[in-house]
Formats: C-alpha cells, structure tokens, sequence
C-alpha cells in the first residue's frame, strides 16, 4: 500500500508492505552515500538486509533507548558524516524505533542545511506515528524534544514484518498512538482495538492511524494549530516520562495515561481503559504531583502562563483548550485513577 | 528604507535607518522575552540601548571570532533559554557579525523547532549580506557553515551608525560582499566603488546590495538552484579560511581574493583589483594549491565528484559552471595573482 503525504515539493510516499525493508533499494535512490543510523535492540538480520542494497552505506549503531537522543550523538552523526565526504547529495536513513528516526532525521535537517532521510521504523510507536510528519528533535537536559526541526522524509518504509520480534510490552505500548488517532478521528480504528484479533487487524490499524496523522499534517505542517490535537495525552505523558522515579514506563505507556484525563465523557474513558487492559497497558497510575506541575511548565506548548490541553468530549472528537498554568494542579491531582 | 524581503508566510522587513537600534521597540514586538547574542567586540553602549528596551532580555557576550560558531556555543544559547523558561513565543536577537547571526539566527531555528529571530547586524559584511537570507550554521571541524538551517528572521535592523566604531580593515573586508553584489546584478553598484565617496555613499551601497540579494533570495529561498550565484568567490575563498597559516584573512578578504579567478574578462578583473587597491583589500596571494584542493573537495558544493564554480563573464552577469574536481588544481594554482 503507497500512501502519498501531499506537502508541495516536501511531499513523499508512506510505503506500507510486509517485506518491503527487503526491497528499499526499488523504493529510493541508494546509489548515495548513506548513514544507517540504527541502535543496539534492532535485530542484526534487519540492518544487514538494509545495507546489503547499498552500496556505499556507513552503518552507525547507537545505544539502545532515549539516551540516544542527545546533541553529544547529533555531533557524532554529523562529524561521522563529514569524515565520510557526505555531500548535500547523500542520505540518511533511520533503521528503528522513534528515537532513531527524530535523532538521525534531525541530523538530516542540519547537515549542510538539509539532506535526504529515508525513515524506517521497526517499532509499533514509530510506524504509527513519529515516522511521518517530519518532526524530529533531540533532547537536552531531560527535557524531551527541545532542539530540533521540522524536516520532511523522502521515504517512510514500514514493514509490519519488522514488528514480530519485538518485546510484546514494546509492541503494546507503541499502540497507543494508534488508539489515540482512532480518540481524535477514526472511531472505526479505536473499534478495531476493541474488538476482534489486534495482530490480524494490525496492517488495517496501521494504515488507519497514518491517514489519521497524514490529513492533519497535510493541513498544518508546521503546527500553527490543528496539529496540534497530535499533542493528546503527550502533555501530560512527557511530564510522566520526565518525572524520575516511575518505574521506567515506556513513551507510549506514558501517553496511554496521559490521555486518560482528557477524555471528558465517562463511559468513553471506561471503554480505553478496557482496551489498555487488553493491551496491556497501564490504567492508573501514582506520582508527586509538584513534580509533574514543574514539568508542565517548561513544556514546549506552554507559553505565556498558559498550556494547552486536547480534550476528548466524545469517540472521534477532539477540542483545543488553553488552560491557565495555575489550574494545572487540581488536572494533575496526585495520579490517574 | 524600508525593504520587504517577500517569502510568502516568511516575509519580513529590513529597516536600514541610521539610528534604527534605538527604535527596535517600535519594529517589533519586545514585549516577549529575549535572548540577545552579542560578542566582546560589540561596543557596550550599543547593548546597553537594545537591552534598554526590552523588560525581560538576557544578555549573552560570547568571546568574539569564528570560535563562537560552534556546537558548544549552539548548546550554550540552548541552555541558557531554557532554564530562563524561554516558550515558543519568545524570541532571539543577535547584535553583532555574521559569527552572531548565523550561531543565534541557527538556535533560534532549532529551539523548540523553531522561535522568532531578529537580527541586528553591525559590521559591514552582516549588513550587506549574512543578515538576510535566512541561512543561519555553525562550523564542524573546521569546516564552515557544515551545520545549519534555513530559517528567516522577522525583522533584520539595519543602523548604518553601528559601523562607525569598526576597524577601517574590518568596515573594508564586509565590503567585499557588496562587490560581489555588483559584479553579480548591479553595475552602478559596482561603479560607486571606483568612483566617489564610499562612506558617503554607503547607504545607497547598502540598499543596493541588499536589493541583489533579496531579489535572489526571493526566486530561490533554499537554494536549490539560482541562489546558488551568490556563492561567487566563496568556494575557493572558504578553501583560503579554511587553510591555515594564511596570515589570518578576514572573510571578507577571502572572498574578495576568491572572486577574483572567477572574473573572465580580463580588463573587468583589473577595474576590481583597482577597488581593492582603494579599500585596502588584498590583490593576491600564495598558498599551498594542495591544502587548498582538500578544502574544495569537502565544500558544501562539492557532490558527485563535481564543484559548482560561479564565474563573471562581464559587470553585471554570470553563470553557474559544474567543475570536475580534476580541474580544480589548474584553477587553483599555488596562488592568486
């Protein structure tokens, strides 16, 4: 399945086919040099079936986890790149989970002013959401996603086959990207998780979520608005994910809470829960609620004494509301229920 | 003089006004907070007048020269903004050279992806030329501008009272870059060097460059073709800078020695040497043709074995030549006569 992300000259197709890592070569243009930028948790069979259809790629494998998105391995992409002689000519090409593509894609963004990324995401987290829509970001100083650019793909390749052999917490939490989309616009798609067999409805949840994510970033590439309803449970989610002493819950776990306060009606937020209890994923959670707070507000979308929340009031509806930093704490409370 | 750089959602102005850093308030809004990027070489009294317009600006004087265009100091900008609790409305401000502007104008575009930029430059070579455009980078390596973004500032202020306390070799070597202006697109340009007053003149030298080069700018933003002219004299003087040992050049000078192999008509190449001559700018140089080889072949223009040299034909025009690599040492040669 092509899907086309239609951006003017930034436009670049979404390809979503099992077994299709095996024939990237047909996709794009490999006769450039190329960086594959990888880490440690992607399977070696994966990165060697990748490299084997170019023929002057430098792979790059990197630690494995959100470490990795730091300006120390941004620098070490560069410098590696220009001791290769890359010109504007060459590519980069991400091979893993969401932290491979925003790091190695804003390297892209950067390197002599922009170069080609070619994105292929192996994670369940990254093939429903961060590898379109051309964010990418680095870290810095624990606070997630504060340097970075947008900078379209070429390519995204997702092979669905790249998910059998992860971890099933993994596989589960990069879901609820998926179950997000369906919340803010697909009430087939938030079905498909409530009923039926998730691993053989998996390629129709993927396309689904994509065409989710693509109509918004068609419509406001640069997050001046709209896009920003992308931001449901990640407000709350990253502060969650910043906030020491959680028990290291994963992105997509963090997000899966983080979404659960704003769903206004009732017994939607009963019927999410449900499905996290199919998946896997948390339903509740304790924290020190000053500490969340503190996180807020630094983050990215607040500004001016403000934050703003997305807010579910119904199944496919979403709401934009910009709250008073000062009514943070009784939203934060001291957990989610 | 107000001059609309036209960029579709990216337009801004340029103000070229004598005087016109005391009235930053009244260009823009200040009310926001405010990172200002400045260095030692700055006059104080020049800070003093911008910071006394903005409630909440951060100063920031960084150590003057090319050592200040590096990742450390991009880090350095980053942290500082954000444990001022700098959000996506706020905005930097560089006052100096080109080092401040391309180091601030690049934070600025990498801070949350992207904040509001104004830059105010005060040498001759930022005001006629690194000031618009929107190409912002810092070094690596040694390698110039290897790191960077395109992102257009919402204002430039140009106060042609800021270049009175330049060093007269420092006001002479930003010249260069209105030189180049001329032999590019404007052969009255061109002629108010070789005759009249040139610090009389200097706001129509200004206007006039700044004319050239928005007229470039606006065809092609990021360079994808045409812009690429206003690279005359600046690969082979990149290569110069780059070397060592070359008696520490200005950049300005570099160009100015670059530009001229690219000059084909051999009695306008003469007329240029003569403008040199009377701003004090150097007409010819040694230097060790191999190092210098070694620089182009790692040039930003370099790609697939080829350089794009930009060369005069006559005042006024030129064209956009693709070199083979192999006949970069006839054209370098061990010097510049």
């Amino acid at each position: 399945m092509r899907i086309e992300v239609a951006l003017g000259s930034r436009s670049y197709p979404i390809i979503l086919e099992r077994g299709c890592l095996g024939r990237l070569s047909a996709l794009a243009d490999l006769s450039c040099k190329l960086l594959v930028v990888t880490d440690e948790g992607v399977p070696p069979s994966l990165l060697e079936g990748v490299l084997a259809q170019c023929p002057r790629a430098y792979p790059l494998i990197l630690p494995q986890g959100e470490g990795s998105k730091s300006l120390a391995a941004f620098e070490a992409l560069l410098t590696h790149m220009l001791e290769k002689g890359f010109s504007r000519k060459d590519k980069v090409l991400a091979l893993g989970g969401g932290v491979m593509g925003d790091l190695a894609g804003f390297a892209a963004a950067c390197y002599m002013r922009g170069i080609g990324f070619i994105n292929c995401p192996t994670t369940t987290l990254a093939q429903v959401d961060s590898s379109i829509g051309g964010k990418t970001a680095v870290n810095l100083k624990g606070m997630k996603n504060l340097v970075g650019a947008f900078h379209q793909p070429i390519l995204v390749a997702l092979d669905p086959d790249a998910l059998q052999t992860l971890p099933p917490r993994h596989f589960a939490a990069g879901l609820a990207e998926a179950i997000k989309a369906g919340l803010l616009g697909d009430p087939a798609l938030f079905r498909l998780f409530e009923e039926g067999d998730i691993q053989q409805n998996l390629e129709e949840i993927l396309a689904r979520s994509l065409r989710v994510k693509k109509a918004i970033v068609e419509q406001d590439e640069r997050e001046a608005g709209l896009r920003a309803c992308l931001n449901l449970g990640h407000t709350l989610g990253h502060a969650i994910e910043s906030a020491e002493g959680l028990g290291g819950l994963y992105h997509g776990e963090c997000v899966a809470l983080g979404m659960l306060p704003m769903i206004e009606d009732a017994s939607l937020r009963q019927r999410v829960k449900a499905v996290y209890g199919r998946l896997g994923l948390p339903q509740s959670i304790r924290y020190d609620g000053e500490a969340i707070y503190r996180f807020l507000c630094h983050d990215k979308k607040a500004a001016g004494g403000f934050v703003t929340l997305v807010r579910v009031p119904a199944l496919g509806q979403f709401r934009l509301d910009k709250v008073p930093l000062t009514d943070l704490p009784a939203i934060i409370g001291e957990g989610i229920e």
